[in-house]
């Protein structure tokens, strides 16, 4: 049961998003931008950033919602997510990936944590600066999402297929002004 | 030096605002709900809560430059903050904002930390579920600020008086649009 009296019996953060307007709008625009809006990163790259980070953080609806969205739009599926999931560095993905997922998970303990040589190795294999700039600010937004989510304590489905569904919304709707939206 | 080339010489997230504004525009409307915006609690308790969080991440540019802002809005000043920052249940202010920097100091080390204990405390001091909600969020919005701006490796001035003179900045302009304002 959640923390605080919500409007609405939404999970995760979609209850939250709907309670608070006022935040959920610029959360939904943040989302927006660094997940489905333009970038040399496929949405399922990022999404299996946000996916891994919030696992990371053992954040249940978080975890799940991204590895849904990631798997939805990944070639190698939910066997692809979860073998990212446990084994990084052994997984199928390009050298650029693992190396921005590196620096995912060294900002996920703390900024301070990234290193220049990380930096180095990912520009080495072909990530950008704004490639660089966009996964530490997915990795540290998912740090405030997760904490968002559970610190209040907010209901997480079991059901995959619950996740499935919703990661087909997002895919298709995008991440802005979910509260206007009463279908999502 | 930062760890990707950025378009200005701009310290902390100030220079990361101005070189994605995509993001950079959401980031500071959270922050202006969040810490300027409309609320029961004072901008100074709410920047309060900021500052702390910053310093348990240790990001000195963010705690620097809250605690200065806090410090402006706060009948007890710079002494009041590093009171607080050092010894949170012996300082002189309110039960409430004593339980709510509670519950921010839990999410600061993960969401599932916050207990249920812990919000009934502060419903006991008088605390409303929109303070816990946004006091959570604050908390939640700072583990990714002061992520983003140490990921970076962005620039932290040492002077005590750039803090100082950008939070009297920061209290008369607030936080939206800083990359729109070259004066800023």
């Amino acid at each position: 049961m959640p923390h605080i009296g919500l409007n609405s019996d939404e999970p995760g953060i979609r209850g939250l998003l709907r309670f608070r307007p006022e935040t959920g709008r610029p959360l939904g625009e943040l989302a927006e931008v660094l997940l489905h809006g333009p970038s040399t990163l496929t949405r399922g790259e990022r999404e299996l950033i946000a996916a891994c980070v919030s696992a990371l953080n053992d954040c249940q609806y978080c975890s799940s919602s991204h590895s849904a969205c990631a798997a939805a739009q990944l070639p190698g599926g939910m066997a692809l997510v979860e073998q990212v999931r446990a084994d990084t560095g052994n997984a199928p993905i390009s050298a650029k990936l693992k190396a921005l997922l590196g620096i995912a998970f060294a900002v996920q303990q703390s900024g301070l944590k990234v290193s220049a040589d990380d930096v180095t190795a990912a520009r080495a294999v072909g990530a950008t600066d704004l490639e660089i700039h966009d996964t530490v600010l997915i990795a540290a937004a998912f740090c405030m999402f997760n904490r968002y989510v559970d610190g209040l304590a907010t209901v997480a489905p079991q059901d995959p297929a619950v996740y499935a569904a919703g990661a087909q919304r997002l895919i298709m709707n995008g991440y802005l002004a979910p509260s206007a939206d009463p279908e999502r």
